[in-house]
């Protein structure tokens, strides 16, 4: 985490949308002096007021012209089929040498959507901060959302090199770890890190929720078994949700296919009591939890440290300390 | 929670097997005075030496005869494809009138496991606290772990009610709010509730790592984007979920083939890119976290209120105080 009292990154930092990722961008922004000043957009005037009385900026504007109107940089984090119509709305009024980035979960689509409509005069790079929580608006944001997340870049190959630095200077200082690849595999990537597990989740709580003979008290009492883990990514925004699914279609299908298909063959060792064949998988996976917790993208408590929020865990609630 | 430094529920509390749901209920008995003596059998010398290191009997044995013998009530927290054998060991020492339960997370194959070696002059009530962690061993055991979690007992219609109310102020005295179900029912409901999510939660792991295009250091990098929840459960005991998955065979098969009918239609939605059904989904599922976290069985905390256990997050530690 590095935290900056020096010259800031930005003179003028506009951020296009002002929920979860919008916000938590704001508060870091201000608490590390990353931007000069913070033009706030959103296409909601209760939001938009509702982010004046968090002062998350220094200006507020349901016009994203208004809000991207000299700006040094210029970031979209609204849900990614909102972005042509964003990339339309501001381009006119960009300042020459202008950064424009986004927080977008998909890179090749929301690249087809804003790259066209951009004047050559500004430097386009797309980005993905990989982190969030299942809350959305402006009061779910906060300034350590980033820290130690991996920010993928995802440039073209004619973007300029210096604009590109800048922009990684901007998310190191927010916290995030810095990573370059290309749009498609990041679609890839993102696929089975991030959509297919999200999907998987609703059709779960989908699925338990059509039950016949489970009454809905049931899930609900004994969801501590495992299916509350699911109802976290459940509650996701859905607008966001849904454009992710309709914006990585190929390479979450892909991902579906082999997942279906893994789980036939899991079905059919259970079918035919293969125990041998569950016991394999089931030590396999064991070791995957271990090394993301050794990458440091995972809390090491059981529980996700969750028993801590039990009244009476005093103990638990210790090892938090 | 109910602290109790009165008369103890039991003289001598036998449990037969001493990983995360016998070591936490040693630890409870202990803590509340539910036991006279606690006696703990496992069948491996090193786990047996590691209880009595943690002091969480009153005597150890490698035996469950030895352990069993005199016991008032008897708890066999062994993974359930171990019940035959407990069964038919502990059977000859029972002290006529004993309450004869056990932890296991299906019911029905466990009643045809032990009730039939069982003698006639003891009383077996099945029972299942549906709370854990996804680590396993006498280490992993706490106090707290079963406090506001549901214990379902699932009697057989002859079991004599005096003892059934004598388990119950036992499992109440450790925290737990009681249910009484028939063992039938208690299978379907857990499989929706734990042992679907927990298949599942193996399989997107082995799918992940089985891929060709995206290495395993980008699935742990990018984990924080959902993924890694599944981890969690995934990182379970293996040698409990193989015997759960061979043990309710038929309930799981069920919940499963409706899930992959669901997943099928959420693919074909997709694929031709209907939104609204998705939106719809998305927009459904999230009230049934809400009401999760209503029930008492999730904490009311972004992300797990897991953000608690990265560094530099006071904000959000505080949030657990």
């Amino acid at each position: 985490m590095t935290k900056s009292l020096q010259t800031p990154v930005f003179g003028r930092l506009a951020l296009i949308g002002i929920g979860l990722i919008g916000s938590s961008i704001a508060r870091v922004a201000r608490a590390r002096n990353l931007a000069g000043h913070i033009a706030i957009y959103s296409r909601s005037a209760e939001t938009i007021a509702r982010a004046g009385e968090l002062q998350l900026g220094d200006s507020y504007s349901t016009d994203p012209a208004e809000a991207a109107r000299d700006a040094d940089c210029i970031i979209i984090c609204v849900p990614v089929g909102a972005s042509t119509q964003i990339a339309r709305a501001i381009a006119p009024h960009l300042k020459p040498g202008a950064i424009v980035s986004d927080v977008g979960s998909v890179k090749r689509a929301v690249i087809e959507q804003i790259q066209p409509h951009l004047p050559d005069n500004v430097h386009f790079i797309p980005a993905h901060p990989v982190a969030g929580t299942e809350k959305s608006g402006p009061d779910a944001g906060f300034e350590t959302l980033f820290d130690n997340r991996w920010c993928i870049l995802t440039p073209l190959p004619e973007t300029d090199q210096q604009a590109i630095e800048t922009l990684s200077r901007f998310w190191s200082a927010c916290g995030a770890n810095m990573e370059q690849m290309d749009a498609d595999h990041h679609d890839l990537v993102l696929a089975i890190t991030s959509h297919l597990p999200h999907l998987i989740a609703y059709n779960i709580v989908g699925t338990a929720n059509d039950l016949e003979t489970v009454t809905q008290s049931e899930v609900m009492k004994y969801s501590a078994g495992g299916f509350r883990d699911f109802t976290r990514l459940a509650a996701s925004d859905p607008t966001m949700w849904r454009d992710v699914c309709l914006h990585n279609k190929d390479a979450l299908l892909e991902m579906l296919a082999r997942f279906s298909e893994d789980l036939s063959a899991l079905q059919r060792a259970i079918r035919w009591s293969k125990g041998d064949e569950l016991f394999d998988l089931f030590t396999h996976t064991r070791g995957i939890r271990r090394a993301i917790i050794d990458a440091g993208q995972e809390v090491d408590l059981p529980d996700f440290g969750r028993q801590a929020g039990k009244p009476g865990s005093d103990e638990k609630r210790d090892a938090l300390k």
